[in-house]
């Protein structure tokens, strides 16, 4: 028997006996403590370092370890095994778990336009602001010895009146109270209902002026980062918004090694527990303590989330997603109880989930697609969604096709070794002084850098790229203070010197890195360009392209042609509409119109498959270049290459 | 500080710390140790006779003890103060909690035939032998790489149409299962639905084949009494039948002081509790035993109960039915989950309430009306439903005119000082030989008897009664062996001997007694011409009297006449057709037709408010008289006392 105790830079501690010989990434799972391992434990990803404080571990000295870390102590856990009694420290930005409770995104104006510019379109677009899930006053006349309609029946009639509905339906927690708030309202009383089908559903009720909020949730389950916005739903205000890791991710950066998980013996409550107790929950509550109400006051939670996640979230079984003929469990979904789900919100709050429309398209794009408004538009028009599962649309107002692509999560920091997610500390832009080959950062909430996220990444590519530090391969060719060189010859530039980063450790990016990315990038563009192809558009007959994605508050879409990942087309018709998913969650949330369209949009949207796609892996290959191995493409780069001299 | 054990006859016992002064009965609660007292303590009843066996109380004398029973110890839990530790012991009579746990009636064959009757009738009138809950099996067609519609998709189109529905409701517990079982089943399934409304719900579902059954349980919930039937809901075999003491019974025996102690702190869930947790789980777990079926397999839970019954069984406040306007929570529900009444039946279970129609005429009477086929004859009919509230309804396929009475617990063997429920041991009939005024019993299992059930109680008065022993006012007239008089000058009669009866104690019936049942035949039988007169009928008009009850196997109609109870009409007219509201919370679980029925016929009865009905006051004093003042309405009993000379 071996004592393990984990260290956290917070100065708290877990302990666990392992035996002797049992790999470090398990021990640290059992002990129920999160390190971020979204490869997961394969040794690819370089993610868990964690730092040997004492006793003894067999450790692999991976290409993710630098010697001089290596001499400090640092390991990767899923490359170590214990060997004795050891004490290693967890750094916070391997703490998965300790990350996600540090959560709260800073709101800034720019993402709350974000949700005003799409209540705006949807206005314009005829969509009224009722929700599915909403209130209802009612004033209901006293019983006498005259007229002693029962209780139940007396407010259900009424409320049926009110709603131009036959019957409505009661459930039990409503039932029980409802004689005592009948009289305590004076016979007025306000009721929460779920306004959908023949017969709506009272959620709950309380006299008519009681201080109780009515607020709904709408939230992007990504399968690397969840987004969530709190909402009040009687006044259609924002509450709160934030964002945490998807606890997930130690079981795999991908949705299939999610599903292999999901799988081995008890994996479908690990996997739901991964993203219903550690990040929903201390999401919901930090949301709800943001915005000053109790989570007993939220009635409806609108979820999107690609096929996968929304399976997991429910504990449904994903297995039969991964094998011929791939068959997911559901694409529509009746609302449910959330209180089955294992959350403690009001009593009859609802789940309502973006439909999917394919095993690997799912309620995430099907909401992109709403929110994007590309459905209300006669001109050809393009949505492109930068994450994990690269997800991109083209319609318009007569059709709409789709098709995903597997991008890896760099756009969210994984599979790069300062990657990190767009909270407080990350890089979200950077410039390079092309002569003295000096960085100029900006900074998530200011100060010094921890990382970088997926708009940084963008820049700093473009960046090297741009100042010749980097060729087309992403190899580095120029030498410099910054540019450094390991034992086997690999290229790194670095950031942020230790003295310059917030941590006091070293923020680089190496051509691992660089390779990770350019990958991730030729797989959108590859994707873009098949899509359009199938349909026998170029890129020019394009009016608009929305670029949607939680990769930070903003991205340079000037670099993001310069590198090829984007088509090289006017930049006036692009434009960042952030996270476009949770965008379309709101809407399902806040207006039943919107969600009516949801469902429709769903329907109506034809899925491209493109690993059927003949020349869809030529695309991608050619597409693994900067910008791309056919320049010709991109001839505003060829102009200013040209420019540069 | 006083320490109080309580003993049991089975040897266990429970012990709690009480104040000295404190009330006995109130300490056994606290202890929740369920001593009967239907009279909530006031010491009315004399039902709470408790033995001290050591220590000290402070106790009245009551007329509920004899001298001799004081000296050996016998004191009423009501009327004593603990004065020292002491040490009481609980007799199996008096201990609710104790006389509940073996519940489980004889299921004998004239109790069978009593449903099977009733399905022949059902059949008779058209309506099919399938309930709102049923399985359907389907057979659907294997996904393949053509055909990759989702498993809830495939699972819920091929459901509707087989239901001729336009879509199901599919709750998440049969959601996330439903992938695994459509496979094991090589796409055949079997599924439990409650068939009900646009969009019939899912219960549950399985591989065909699959061993699981599929049952459900009707329940007549009683103020005293709670009896229930399982049955197989696919074969609509009776599975096993049983009752229990309603465990309410010790906060009081009627309805009006249950619901003055649901309006106390914490009452509501005390109530609930004392039927839920102490009568209905106990009930089910005997009857599953009994089947051999785990209650897991109970899908449906059909309840015919009182208006207060089922106010307090779903823990909906009962308060506003006892004060002006007299306002029910509700009159008909929509099916409920079972769950959500703290029950653990099959995870979609539903519950199903027999509509009430008026504050003091409820689900009960409906179910019976049901049952009773009245509303499918042409003839003018009458069902008489004898218990602690007594229900009398009028009619025939035209119209239904229904009242209630309070006719006290007697007939279920409350307020009787040798009363109890027909179990084993209950004396169920007597005759008394004229001449040695020696008793015949018949005790219900056989063997020696412990006390007198309701149709017992009706024989020995009318035996007492027709042999001249007591007079037409219940007081005792002639002497003999089995007849004593106390200090006080009560007469009384004794059944049986210390040696004669099962538990070693006298079994006797005294003046109060038949005071007691006095007022409980005047009520039904005032209440009975009331209804009659109302619509300016005789009872010669009725050609059908179904008399119906839990008051043991059958009750002797010639004797229930001779005492006044019944009107003397020809005895072929009548019918005993046992517990009808029982019978009808059957037809309900078993036939979606009849459920509809109940709802049609509870609307179309009208209710007969017998207290602002005038005359009704003095009917009932003049019945309250064997036979009664006015003897010309029982002209059979004057021939036969002319006879008898």
């Amino acid at each position: 028997m071996a004592r393990v105790l984990f260290q956290f830079e917070d100065g708290g501690d877990v302990s666990i006996f392992a035996v002797p010989g049992e790999n470090l990434l398990e021990v640290a799972r059992k002990a129920n403590v999160a390190i971020d391992a979204p490869c997961s434990g394969n040794g690819s990803c370089g993610k868990c370092q964690v730092r040997l404080v004492s006793g003894m571990l067999k450790s692999e000295k991976t290409r993710h370890i630098t010697q001089e870390q290596y001499d400090h102590g640092w390991r990767l856990a899923c490359a170590s095994t214990v060997e004795s009694d050891v004490c290693v420290l967890v750094p916070d930005i391997a703490a998965a778990y300790k990350s996600r409770l540090k959560t709260a995104d800073l709101s800034s104006p720019e993402e709350l336009r974000v949700f005003e510019q799409l209540q705006k379109s949807l206005d314009e677009a005829g969509l009224s602001r009722t929700g599915f899930i909403r209130t209802v006053s009612l004033t209901l006349t006293e019983p006498t010895l005259d007229d002693t309609m029962p209780d139940n029946e007396r407010f259900s009639r009424a409320l049926a009146a009110s709603l131009g509905a036959e019957r409505v339906a009661v459930p039990f927690h409503v039932l029980v109270k409802l004689p005592d708030v009948m009289r305590e309202g004076g016979f007025a009383v306000k009721c929460v209902v779920l306004d959908r089908g023949e017969a709506p559903e009272v959620l709950d009720v309380f006299p008519e002026g009681s201080a109780q909020a009515v607020c709904g949730l709408a939230v992007d389950i990504g399968t690397t980062t969840v987004s969530a916005v709190l909402v009040n739903l009687e006044t259609g205000a924002l509450l709160s918004k934030g964002s945490a890791g998807n606890g997930q991710i130690r079981f795999g950066a991908d949705v299939i090694n999610r599903i292999i998980e999901q799988q081995k013996p008890g994996g479908v409550d690990k996997l739901r527990s991964a993203i219903i107790e550690e990040t929903l929950i201390p999401l919901i509550d930090t949301l709800c303590e943001d915005a000053g109400v109790s989570k007993r006051s939220i009635y409806g939670l609108a979820v999107a989330s690609n096929t996968t996640m929304n399976h997991l979230l429910l504990g449904v079984s994903a297995n039969y997603l991964r094998t011929e003929p791939y068959i997911p469990a559901f694409f529509e979904l009746e609302p449910l109880d959330t209180a089955d789900m294992g959350l403690s919100l009001a009593p009859g709050a609802k789940l309502l989930v973006a439909p999917n429309i394919g095993s690997y398209v799912g309620g995430d794009i099907t909401a992109g697609t709403l929110s994007s408004m590309i459905w209300n538009t006669p001109e050809l028009s393009m949505l492109i969604d930068l994450g994990t599962n690269g997800e991109i649309v083209l319609g318009n107002a007569d059709f709409l096709m789709a098709c995903a692509c597997s991008a890896g999560p760099a756009f969210e920091g994984g599979d790069i070794s300062c990657g990190m997610r767009a909270t407080a500390g990350a890089i979200d832009a950077v410039t390079i002084d092309p002569e003295t080959m000096e960085p100029a950062l900006s900074v998530i909430g200011g100060g010094k850098p921890i990382g970088l996220c997926g708009s940084g990444l963008i820049d700093i590519v473009a960046e090297l790229f741009r100042a010749g530090i980097i060729n087309g391969k992403g190899k580095f060719v120029r030498e410099g203070r910054r540019v450094r060189w390991d034992d086997v010859g690999m290229g790194s530039y670095v950031i942020a010197f230790p003295d310059e980063s917030a941590t006091g450790r070293l923020v680089a990016i190496n051509e691992i890195d660089i390779d990770n990315f350019i990958r991730a990038k030729a797989a959108i563009f590859s994707a873009t360009m098949t899509l359009l192809e199938s349909l026998g558009f170029a890129p020019d007959d394009v009016q608009h392209i929305s670029v949607a994605g939680g990769i930070g508050s903003g991205i340079n879409i000037k670099n993001a042609v310069y590198i090829g990942m984007l088509p090289d087309i006017p930049l006036e018709k692009y434009r960042y509409i952030g996270n476009s998913s949770l965008a379309g969650a709101f809407a399902m949330l806040t207006s039943a119109d919107a969600a009516r369209k949801l469902h429709e949009v769903a329907r109506s949207t034809t899925y491209l498959e493109l690993s059927t796609q003949p020349g869809y892996m030529d695309a991608f290959v050619a597409a693994c270049f900067l910008p791309h191995t056919d320049a010709s493409l991109f001839p505003s780069f060829l102009r200013q290459r040209d420019a540069d001299g």
